[in-house]
């Protein structure tokens, strides 16, 4: 099938999708979460080959950590699409309404944005998470996973697809796209497809970000910050910057990037270098830092780089205005922390760096859908519309205004005479 | 000065914006106003050296009207400014808040997008418009005219600067832009300007949304239909139909097509027709209207056309879905309308036709931010994320997640004796 026909069927199917009841959907979902158990054999298989094969072409060890797919984690998408089941839907909620004159009412409503393009490295959970929460929102989805995981893909594509149209779910709202030359061609389908959710490395996203006009949720760098101002409490500001840095070394918040303030700096960059290299971080620092305790000069690139790793880069700053403008010029606007007991220091914190998630005396590892209570996390997005952060469930909907009337036309609310509209607010849903 | 660096300068305006408080803002406002009025010979002035070069070249009428900037399009401008400044500040609100734990406690709090690019035709109203948006929603604004109203824009821009950093508004904050080639290089400029904002023609809409990867809020084409179902009430359908297209023709939200089902059509055509050609309307269309009524065959193209003009193009449908599956089709999902008695071909309508805004037995031409009651209007939209049909204020805002903790590390929540998080809503606005 040629693309531009896949993308074309996912459309259509995204709007038959859009007007099925929260009862369908969920009935789906169950089917999935069922079917995928009953083929576990089947998608343990697929795996096993997609395994033998990387390694035959030695994929390194947390690439293939990533691409495994066994028992366990058969186990761990159904207690999500469980999960997901329970979460209310998103689609249909009235967001606003008004009486704009007798007899006519306008409704904002909540519904689906129609086409969802996933692209998407090595694990293939993520083709099940992602397009299990398209289905609760009522998306169609065009799916594009790593090549290493290509016989996975399928089966785990061919089982959703067959449970789910079985449930009643239409025909072609999930289609799995297997060629990178198909990937180039679903960037150009703008058309067709009304966002792209890229899910891997940051040189792979910035790639898709780089390669469509498609809107692109998601975000390409994590270079996380977390400032010490000089009325810090030293112990919070340690315990914070050691979670931040070390809890989980290669995930998009954690630090990558710690600022001081010169007037405590030559008291407690020592304390804060031992701290670091107890847990066997390797320290960069600016001229200042390196001037007060032993560690390698920081290049102009490393306020930059997202490491992964156990380095981190420190610099001494003059004060608050300095690390807000450090941040939001060096930053990737993702997550970013002060450790502060000074109440106005924090508040102008929060208020200037120009980032998606800014905290205040606590680790930037928090920022996460999971532990923000969104239920279920579509993605974290540096975007600056549309969703922002750690983005659930709504990130997926959008909405449409509805105008209920009786033959009311415009002329008589225009001109000299000009009938006034009431404009009065309604506490009502929708209707239809 | 180069461009990057206006934007820059722009970027680093808005970050000052994004923490002014909401006299402030208003105040800076007021004092626009007043400045203005007191300059409006200096308007006036440059504006009537634009109109003579306007004339001078042979711009068209509708044009000249568009470019005119008199007494009275002062005082509009003013009063447009007087009515934002009553408007809730929509920045700073607190959307969601939750627990994570004791201590730990999350707000989604509105705040500005940052850099907004404005690029409009002739009309000079729509910079003193879009640039008081933009201070009122504590975004920048770098803008580029029409070159046919250079000289009014300049004194414009210049007024409206200088008042309002006299105000207290950060310098750099509103940027005017004077060439082609500059307009091509800020659409480059995704790492400062978050959004684009093209207000003009639909071939100039199309071509500032082909030529960048920021995101735009706005619309090309306002393909809107009438689709009269076959238990339409006729006399309302007529009614509709007429207001709908005849109302003003030249602008987005006017029907341009009108589907009526198989089943009537022979009864209502010859009525519609009559209705229509008493408006002056050219009447083209498909195989079977025109063996209904005379009229002249409408090519495929025909459906495409946003004409503004009294012409419309009419298709007889088999029924709903074949209604809805051509506007999905044709249309530019800006704004469509059924006329029907029967309800649940009304709730399948307004749930399936994929467009911004969807009516029920009243004119299209309601699809209109004053009209909506939204107070302010930035534009219409025809995307599908972040902000959909007539776009108030809330469409230049977005919003950041302010974590506030007391030392909070993730460590304790993660492992086999994770805590719990207690995710407990909270009814209070951010105290930050």
């Amino acid at each position: 099938m040629q693309i531009t026909q896949m993308a074309s069927m996912a459309k259509a199917a995204g709007i038959q999708l859009a007007a099925l009841p929260t009862e369908r959907k969920d009935a789906a979902l169950a089917a999935i979460s069922e079917a995928l158990q009953q083929n576990r054999q089947r998608i343990i298989d697929a795996n096993q080959k997609d395994m033998a094969q990387a390694q035959s072409t030695g994929l390194d060890k947390p690439m293939l950590k990533r691409l495994l797919f066994d028992e366990q984690k058969i186990a761990q998408v159904c207690q999500g699409i469980k999960d997901l089941i329970r979460l209310p839907d998103p689609v249909g909620r009235t967001l606003y309404a008004i009486e704009l004159d007798q007899g006519l009412e306008l409704y904002k409503v909540s519904c689906p944005i129609g086409v969802i393009g996933v692209v998407f490295e090595s694990r293939p959970d993520a083709l099940v998470q992602i397009s299990t929460l398209c289905l609760k929102s009522g998306n169609a989805v065009i799916l594009k996973g790593g090549s290493e995981a290509a016989m996975t893909n399928q089966v785990l594509a061919e089982v959703i697809a067959d449970a789910s149209i079985q449930a009643g779910m239409p025909t072609g709202w999930i289609q799995l796209l297997h060629t990178r030359q198909e990937v180039s061609q679903i960037l150009a389908l703008d058309r067709f497809i009304d966002l792209i959710i890229p899910r891997g490395s940051n040189q792979f996203v910035r790639y898709i970000m780089e390669h469509t006009r498609i809107p692109v949720l998601g975000h390409a760098d994590g270079v996380c910050h977390v400032y010490i101002h000089q009325a810090a409490d030293l112990q919070k500001a340690i315990r914070i910057l050691i979670d931040s840095k070390c809890q989980y070394v290669a995930v998009c918040n954690a630090a990558e990037k710690c600022l001081i303030d010169q007037a405590i700096a030559a008291q407690v960059l020592p304390q804060i270098r031992s701290a670091l290299e107890s847990h066997g971080v390797e320290i960069r620092g600016c001229q200042r830092t390196c001037s007060i305790i032993p560690c390698s000069p920081a290049s102009e690139q490393d306020w930059y780089i997202e490491y992964l790793d156990y380095i981190i880069t420190i610099k001494v700053v003059d004060g608050l205005d300095q690390a807000i403008e450090h941040i939001n010029t060096y930053g990737s606007h993702h997550t970013d922390a002060i450790v502060t007991e000074d109440r106005p220091a924090a508040a102008r914190f929060l208020q200037m760096v120009d980032s998606a998630d800014v905290f205040w005396n606590c680790s930037t590892r928090f920022s996460d859908g999971y532990r923000y209570g969104l239920g279920a996390e579509v993605g974290i997005s540096t975007s600056k519309i549309h969703a922002r952060g750690p983005v659930g469930l709504e990130g997926l909907v959008i909405y449409k205004w509805k105008l209920i009337g009786d033959g009311h036309i415009v002329a008589p609310y225009c001109g000299p005479q000009a009938k006034a509209f009431t404009h009065r607010i309604l506490n009502r849903d929708c209707p239809l």
